[in-house]
């Protein structure tokens, strides 16, 4: 059953619009006042990012920066911001969507200058700050695709499929979490929980043992680094359906991190919330696991042990459970796959670790 | 509407057990006559791999190679199939499926000595040869997926969903190609062509525009090279539906030999025939695309030159427009990726570059 909503996601598209009109108003006013036009947005640069330990994840600073026209230096990314700002409107009046290559070359017929993809890239999230919206808000996608699978209807707000309703059972390959998916209301479930898991073969996995009835949950495979609509995803449904995260990933400092950008997010999406789950909780696999389920391993590589230095120092690493693994990784100095439970036949994952650790996994 | 079928899916994972059956049958029936075990198979070797001209696409040769457990190098890789074949029937029988990694890992549990995967990848190849039919006819996946959009309306027959029906419309960021796709059947549709596209922004692109509709098509993500499941239900529209099937991918030699795959295959497949379409076109993007549209592009970068060298000596580029072209990229020394169309605008490659091929193309 759907508990709780927080905010339409067509709501959204109109405030962004909203917005929008208000970064144009407020240029052409100050041009019909005869000064030089000029925006006040937060400063992203590192040493206005900081981790909120309350929020639980990296979060702008008071520090502000100005681009003023005056300035001969900051037309260029002004007049960028200003042309992102009309291409956006018109994707979302239009209905389309685009991805951060799409308006890379796009900027090409206008001859807005972008020297490479980072540029644009950069403008983009420029504009996300100033509107205080996701770029997912205003249609723009990375490539990449994860997947869903859960017992969960959901109502479509993209144009053609407005109002149509899909049970996310429907294709048992799982169902791809792209612009329509993330844009969609959530109408109505039986899940209980959230389950994410880093590798395809897991989530087949799961999904064929019928995890999703068994532990009435819904599975998300995120494709290795979960990408952005697959975050908002999991977030809106922590926070719209009160539903608890439980995240899945290879015994290795790279599939740590993978859990936690979804716990509490990277240091250049400090200007958002809504691609945070601050309560989330990393199920495994655990360094201890390794020893627990003697799981096929690999040594630890130079690679991996700086990366695991980086995590020890890094904030967002403190609580205990964290500390403890790579303490135990230093330890063994071995990392493990997902799908090294296959060791133990294909059923092994599901008819015992998993029952074992969500009864564990309570208790942190 | 649906015009032929060759032979239903269900049957195939039949015929597959019918010949692990075989398989079991003979080399018990050797042990009871007390005669070390032997089995003989298309030998894989790169002097057995020919270009065939006639069905275009590599083919093994005559070459067979005997496995024999009187030899003691022998029987390591023997035991191993053996064992690879008892996994792959419970792996029908039960309705599971499982991936190349698993497969690895599973076989540890056996203490089965595979060194790395390498080697069991290589021995579930074993297997292909041994009993002519495709991993995915035995319930092994790769975890790559693509998506696929059409007004199809097919059947599943993996278990649980045997016998209910989707029509692949059915979710607006398109249906992801996983195992279940794979082997489901097509039941009806008004599609008279299939589109296939290397990137997903024009994947979208080609769907927010309706081209599904404007072109009675199926839409195709192939996520770069197109992994074996999707090759195959390409091969299986072609043949089956009898549609023509067109591929789209960036102009360079990478993006050329996605396409030479879908159409010709590669070497280490040559052993089957269900993941080759020698009918597909290369449909573009073309070199000489980029000088017609004046399409935003990079110059070729050495490995870029290198790669279109050995093109130029492959016997699948033989064709008149696969060599035209290869001389187009020498002459410009450029390359473009599919996005650039939207230097021009969101809908030009739909409204303008797409109509003008889909004419041109019957030429080829």
């Amino acid at each position: 059953m759907v508990r709780k909503k927080t905010e339409s996601m067509k709501d959204r598209k109109k405030q962004v619009l909203e917005r929008l009109k208000e970064l144009g108003e407020n240029i052409c006013g100050q041009i019909e006042k005869g000064i030089f036009p000029w925006l006040e947005m937060p400063s992203r640069s590192t040493s206005n990012i900081q981790y909120d330990k309350k929020i639980r994840q990296y979060v702008l600073g008071d520090k502000t920066i100005k681009r003023v026209t005056r300035n001969v230096r900051h037309i260029r990314p002004f007049t960028q911001l200003v042309w992102l700002g009309d291409m956006v409107n018109m994707l979302i009046r239009q209905g389309k969507t685009s991805t951060l290559r799409d308006m890379f070359y796009m900027s090409q017929a206008y001859e807005v200058d972008f020297t490479d993809q980072a540029e644009s890239d950069d403008i983009v999230t420029d504009l996300e700050s100033l509107i205080k919206f996701a770029r997912e808000d205003f249609n723009v996608f990375p490539e990449e695709r994860s997947a869903i699978y859960a017992n969960l209807t959901i109502e479509y707000t993209v144009p053609r499929y407005e109002g149509k309703r899909l049970n996310l059972t429907v294709h048992p390959d799982g169902v791809i979490i792209g612009p329509a998916l993330a844009s969609a209301e959530f109408i109505d479930t039986d899940a209980e929980m959230v389950l994410c898991i880093e590798k395809g073969a897991m989530f087949t996995r799961f999904l064929e043992e019928e995890v999703h009835k068994k532990f009435k949950a819904v599975l998300i495979h995120t494709a290795g680094q979960a990408p952005r609509a697959t975050r908002h995803i999991i977030h809106r449904l922590n926070r719209e359906l009160n539903l608890p995260v439980y995240i899945f990933c290879d015994a290795d400092p790279w599939g740590m991190h993978i859990a936690q950008v979804i716990i509490s997010g990277s240091a250049n999406a400090a200007h958002l919330r809504e691609l945070t789950t601050p309560d989330a909780k990393w199920a495994g696999v655990w360094a201890s696991d390794i020893v627990k389920y003697q799981l096929p391993s690999e040594r630890l590589k130079e690679l991996d042990l700086k990366r695991l230095k980086e995590l020890e120092r890094d904030p967002r690493y403190r609580e205990e459970l964290w500390q403890r693994e790579i303490q135990v990784f230093y330890d063994i100095k071995k990392k493990a796959e997902q799908e090294a439970f296959s060791r133990y036949g294909l059923t092994k994952i599901v008819e015992d670790y998993l029952p074992k650790r969500m009864e564990e996994i309570k208790s942190y």
